[in-house]
């Protein structure tokens, strides 16, 4: 038989999967000799048995009594004893938090009799009752699954007929009064009493914890978080520790650094004569943690000791809960401490300057997201902005504009060059333009997987949702806030998406130090700036450097023109891994596309060709002087056809009206039978890339042309010009053949005419599943291989961006289909499985095959230690994510693992 | 050092790796002691040696010089002899048949003066300066690669200056000018004179035959057939043998039964006085055999002789060439021979009748795509009718209809309800319109890879194209036939698109009497057949009997309605694989669809879905009661939202033309607005299949509880319902574990309101890429799969067939990327290695897990053969395709093996 319960004194931290996260830390500290109220945790195992079979494993009654009588032995008091009672909590404690899903009951152990030695001993029968009448009603609604609202009424009426503002003014009659309702109810609804056995009273409370494991609220957060469900949750059993027996007494939260700037030195709160509720319930404002010093030095220089130890022994920055027992300190919890991106880089340069762990570690200490929240802009200044509310920071960044409340207002009012912030209860995909048109979005219904937070993280733009406190009258065109502002149509307000808050007003943005770092260099960055800036500068700089010193992978950027290449080595970028050559049409220079897609006969193909090459040309060889030295890897043409046509829809109507009104109209029908010619049902299916490379001849040619008379252009100016040709959207080995041939000849042309020596790779994207699957045939043709994630997120799931993202990712997110938009972080599992399969595939044909990525997934921090995993040589991005992916790619070096970075 | 040359009585049939399809079946004549003229052959293994190196092997002329001198010692005469020369032909041979692509040398060991012994011992000047007039001319062309035309003009200046109408007109003196004037050509042209000696001539041509197997045509014909590039040629050299000295003399080509209707007895034309070249450039008209008897009985009874003992020996109907050099017999050729496709089956029961082959053997010597031919309608009788030309077979059936020469006219016409053939040069997506409204399709230029075909062939519909001897004038309206026959605009006239033949007129048609066998029985069909309608039902109807004797997979036909479903029953459906709800709503009831689409508000969709219920319970019992006892497999329903909805654009103009004349347009107006918000970019990809029931709730459990009450009355009346409930579109576990769960809970309901039980199997579509990668997890949830594809080639490929088959897939077919279209046979390599991935990994979790498919594949012979071999349970196709999918499992279990149903 398996041993279903250990003593405190018997467990370590390293057995949370065993113990649960609170039962290994509170094992860890009762081994350090902390004072931590004594008691036993049972096994996640023992709760995996429970959920399976419906019954309680046959051994872990006794195992539970064997402990139970220690227990009572070293304490010198038993559970329900009449005259001094021992009272324990049961908590749940899972290998994962999960904050608020589970259950906890307190003061088990108090029943009729009990309760009035509890009083007698404490002398307090105001504590001892008001205990009671919280255990019965934890236990009716935990244990027995009553609805919260037949306690809460009576609870209610109980403070008014007492004329009672809270719950601790109730005297101590009606809570006597209040017990034997309470008790009633239970009796009315169940048919039975409220146990008077402790022991019936502790073993139905376990059974509560591990059946809470399963509720709808608990599989819902697990499936989004992606915790396994088959883990259970571990029961801690504790005895407590009173912090409301009067002014000796009390309770706090303390961190060993502040968690919010990183500063050193300790940071808490702590509330004389208070239990850890009452911290959390706000009915009382909290002192600093000096007070306890002020009130009683011996506990607080007591305390201030056990943080220095736990922060030594867990070599991280620890928050702990702790009570304070007339005089008695006790620790109730402790665990590495959460804390803001900032703090976490400072603390970890201050962990190694103290000593405590070495450069890698501290690169392992922070993410790539805490990397991407400082270098957001954000409010220069809020101090004297009034805060109108806080929502969730669904998307962050700092946005600024006039409140509308309708998409087709947002729509108008952006049109004539007004920033606006659209404001929806909620939106929903009929808001997408608007979404697209506003600088912010702000809603006061839904998460961080609503529908709002997905569209505008996909889109990266600034949104703060579920800001409950704000009542959005659509109709009226308004919201009012909790104290009665009200704010109208028109009215300037600030969002700010990181940290969730809402202002008044406009608040000055002010772009990130950690930006201005990457950009300008260190010196630039530290020059004026306050001590706090510039310890976080030199933080990010040191941890930036080891990073870069550990990492395999290379980084480049995603990149298009000169300027955006200039920045993206600025940001360290070591070549660009994917310029789009259709994007050097966009803009005044759709038309040239216009023409070459509307030719009519080879005669005016070949001339819309010949106006392409000087511009492309010239094109290269500014990317090529920017990125002289470093690898350019160019995508040949793919320009989806109908991005450089009118729309079809305004076009008809166009010309319906001429028609209809006799006005002439001879170019637009021409051009609308054009467009109806090329219309693609499925434009994302449809003649693009490759196709259209091999369908229209003399494109792909023109465009190897001008780079190769862009490399010969660099080499007489004494440049060193890495260009790599790659060609989009292929599928088969044919289809690259076919190019590969084609850009041979051109190249030995122009190598020839030029007397230049041109060695150019050509390699393929690799961005449909045919590709990923038949990586092994690709590989025997192409140099490299560039995983657009992408199109292959698109096809292989089968759903294209523009269409399902606004209009069901917030229902597959709130359902659990996925944990995370696949856009935004790698399907590892499906998408994944495909690239792992090309890179295995390819390289077992070609060992030395490049691989790269260029999709966005490049830039996120979980998909670049995915990438890493698999082999790839490179990940490639927008300049703006490079450090994010620099800083992950050396994390993922340092096997900080997969597990750690989510 | 290997053997580079085979003695013909070296070598055997079973050796045509190695000495090519020809040279092991001269070898296997030579060795059965048949009459061939000696020779040799060349290995492919010398041929890819030449090739990989651009040199022959050291060893090549040192055993060609061995075979030669054997030869010539056997033979009694020399090459080159001035007295009596030896000459001999060299041929290429390759594995597969490549008619038409390589080259071959007549006559080589002629020169300056063997061409005089020639005449002398031949005692025909004329003939022998003709051979040597060949040689030059063939040689300049094959070996040295002039252009042809410099030798046919100089030819025609020769017939004209002679007054000649035929190349054997011409006087001998006007042939020794023209062999000078050859000479002349050569030397003027590579600067070297045309080689005497015959050994020169002899290794100069092998070495050409080689290069010959590298041409671009050869390349892309070997690409188009998946011929691997890398077999090399065999080259064949032969004592000629002359058909072509006197009335004595002659050549032939026979059958060893009539490969036109598989009637029994020889068959084949004799040219008295001829060469084989004569036969194919059909300067005379040919003889039937018999007058080969009539001639020389003595020769035609050994002809027959060795015809019955080549049939005895190959087991299967054989063509020969041969020739009879004064008086004596000479086999130059035997092949298994072609045949259509009721000669087929015809000749394969025969065989089996006559002990020369069993049942398994007789359907293995039958495929599908035969069978196939065998159920389009065709012609009934076209003996009256002027044939105006004949073109390529490009997609089988018989369409009569008004002749129209452009789209438009094609569109309008028959939008009046008028049938029209649509006539073109050529077709481009243009002209797509078109082809869905004519009933068939005639083209000019083009072969079974054009554009027309592969887009006739995707929609089903008949056509013929490459019709070269018609002159399409397009802007005319007419056409003219080679004989000046001019069909106008509006004409009728008739298209085989199985001959591939073109009559005036309308000829009557007639539906097939094989489908008449499958749909009312054999007793049905024989009724008042002609004695080979009857030969053929009997022997179809003998080898369907043992194909579903021998077959492992089932067989189950697509259906979305009883009557369909009856039908599917009638041709051998084992089941219904595929029910697709959403046809139940085309027509009529489309505005069904459209209301629940459009409804705005959770009210509007309750009604709309009440409305549809006893709609869906009807439709259900009615289908589950023409397949009782029989699995049905429902697919929940997949609208793709646009097709439920008017078009976007019409519709704008609609609503923009009556706004501008101030019309009342409410209705379209709220409309228009309804589908743009419902607008997809890609609606393929969009908001389809299980998103849709995920998102829209009651939709599936309404579909749901149809089927389950549905079941419940047929189970009332008795029956024997086994519905199946498959879930479209599922990309991972958790979208199919939701469905199961909702559609759990109304199976259950519905059980208990009717008391009836109900265990329907709940699978799933496999038809996105992502399923296949993670149809691992899938299997947990799902009863079976069921492969979709048609969408998982989509996927994979990335492109959508409404979008890109008519766009480019001709450009792909003739540059060689796809050898056939993957929509008509699965892509092993892609698409494939998906359906076996999803079917090993399913399994793996599952071992019992039924995995059937019900895309058009399902239908394919090729695919079939396929998908036994990953091992699938059965597949499902549309009625009509059954008795081929029947026949192709049949041979798939029989291990026809893939190559030869290809």
């Amino acid at each position: 038989m398996p041993t279903f319960v250990y003593d405190f004194a018997r467990g370590s931290r390293d057995q949370a999967d065993l113990l649960g996260g609170k039962g290994a830390n509170l094992a860890e500290m009762t081994r350090l000799g902390l004072p931590v109220p004594p008691g036993f945790t049972i096994t996640t195992e023992a709760c995996r048995l429970y959920l399976a079979s419906g019954e309680e494993p046959p051994d872990l009654g006794a195992q539970v009594s064997i402990q139970l009588d220690r227990l009572e032995e070293r304490m010198g008091r038993r559970l329900g004893d009449p005259s001094d009672p021992l009272l324990v909590s049961v908590r749940s404690g899972a290998r994962y938090s999960m904050p608020g899903m589970m259950e906890t009951v307190l003061n088990i152990g108090l029943n009729d009799s009990s309760v009035e030695g509890l009083a007698a001993i404490v002398d307090d029968a105001h504590f001892a009752w008001d205990s009671y009448r919280r255990l019965i009603q934890m236990f009716g609604k935990t244990v027995l699954d009553l609805p919260g609202h037949l306690f809460e009424e009576r609870l209610d009426k109980s403070k008014a007929d007492a004329g009672a503002r809270l719950d601790v003014d109730i005297p101590v009659d009606s809570l006597r009064r209040l017990v034997k309702d309470y008790k009633a109810i239970i009796r009315d609804q169940t048919g039975r009493d409220f146990p008077q056995a402790p022991r019936e009273q502790l073993d139905l409370a376990i059974r509560a914890v591990f059946r809470s494991w399963n509720t709808d609220r608990a599989r819902l957060y697990r499936r989004r978080e992606r915790i396994p469900h088959d883990l259970g949750t571990a029961v801690n059993v504790q005895v407590m520790a009173f912090g409301n027996l009067g002014e000796g007494s009390g309770t706090g939260v303390a961190f060993t650094r502040d968690p919010g700037t990183g500063a050193p030195g300790v940071y808490g709160d702590y509330l004389p004569d208070a239990q850890g509720e009452d911290v959390v319930a706000g009915i009382r404002n909290t002192l600093p943690l000096t007070a306890l010093g002020e009130r009683d030095p011996e506990a607080y220089a007591e305390l201030l000791d056990i943080m220095r130890r736990l922060e030594l022994h867990y070599q991280d920055l620890c928050d702990i809960e702790f009570t304070v027992e007339r005089g008695r300190l006790w620790m109730l919890q402790t665990r590495v401490g959460k804390r803001t991106a900032a703090a976490a880089f400072r603390i970890a340069v201050q962990l190694v300057d103290e000593g405590v762990i070495d450069m890698d570690e501290a690169v392992r200490r922070v993410t790539g997201a805490q990397l991407a929240q400082l270098m957001f802009p954000r409010f220069a200044d809020d101090a004297d902005h009034d805060r109108l509310a806080r929502g969730m920071s669904a998307s962050p960044g700092a946005a600024v504009g006039e409140a509308v409340f309708d998409s087709r207002t947002a729509v108008e009012w952006a049109a004539s060059g007004r920033e606006v912030i659209l404001i929806r209860r909620e939106t929903n995909p009929d808001d997408l333009e608007g979404m697209v048109a506003a600088a912010g979005i702000l809603t006061s219904r839904g998460g961080k997987t609503s529908h709002a937070a997905v569209v505008a993280r996909g889109m990266g733009k600034t949104a703060v949702c579920g800001a409950e406190d704000l009542a959005v009258d659509t109709l009226g065109r308004q919201m009012t806030t909790a104290n009665g502002t009200v704010i109208r149509e028109g009215e300037v307000i600030s969002i700010d998406g990181t940290s969730g808050v809402v202002y008044r007003g406009s608040v000055p943005v002010m772009d990130s130090p950690v930006v201005q770092y990457f950009e300008e260099g260190v010196a630039s960055a530290l020059h004026g700036a306050d001590e706090g800036t510039s310890d976080l500068i030199k933080a990010v700089d040191r941890i930036m450097r080891h990073a870069d010193r550990s990492r395999r992978m290379l980084v480049r950027a995603n990149a298009d023109t000169a300027p955006d290449a200039a920045r993206a080595r600025r940001m360290g970028a070591e070549g660009i891994g994917l310029l789009r050559t259709e994007h050097m049409f966009l803009g005044d220079r759709k038309h040239y596309i216009e023409r070459l897609i509307l030719a009519d006969d080879i005669e005016e193909r070949r001339q819309a060709l010949d106006a392409l090459l000087p511009l492309q040309r010239e094109d290269f060889t500014r990317v090529l002087e920017a990125m002289d030295g470093l690898p350019v890897t160019i995508r040949l043409i793919d320009p989806p056809l109908h991005e450089f046509l009118p729309d079809r829809t305004e076009l008809a109507v166009r010309v319906a009206l001429a028609d209809a009104r006799g006005e002439e109209h001879e170019s637009d029908l021409r051009m609308l039978q054009a467009v109806n010619r090329l219309h693609e049902h499925n434009p994302m299916l449809g003649l693009r890339g490759v196709r259209l490379g091999l369908v229209l001849p003399g494109l792909f040619a023109l465009q190897v042309r001008a780079i190769a008379e862009a490399a010969c252009e660099r080499h007489r100016l004494g440049g060193d010009p890495r260009a790599e040709i790659m060609i989009p959207l292929v599928g088969s080995i044919q289809e690259l053949e076919l190019v590969i041939d084609e850009a041979s000849r051109v190249l030995a042309d122009v190598a020839q005419v030029h007397g230049c020596t041109l060695h150019f790779p050509i390699g393929t994207m690799i961005e449909l599943p045919r590709a990923a699957v038949t990586a092994g045939q690709i590989a025997e043709a192409a140099d490299f291989f560039s995983f657009g994630t992408n199109d292959l997120t698109q096809t292989t799931w089968g759903f294209s961006r523009d269409d399902v993202e606004a209009a069901f990712f917030s229902a597959y997110l709130d359902r659990g289909v996925f944990g995370v938009s696949p856009f935004e972080s790698i399907d590892r599992e499906g998408v994944g499985a495909l690239v792992r399969m090309a890179v295995d595939n390819g390289r077992a044909v070609r060992p030395k095959l490049k691989c790269g990525v260029c999709g966005e997934h490049g830039g996120d921090p979980d998909s670049v230690h995915f990438f890493d995993e698999v082999g790839l040589d490179y990940v490639s991005c927008s300049p703006f994510r490079v450090p994010v992916a620099r800083l992950e790619a050396g994390r993922a070096s340092l096997h900080a693992g997969a597990a750690e970075s989510r």
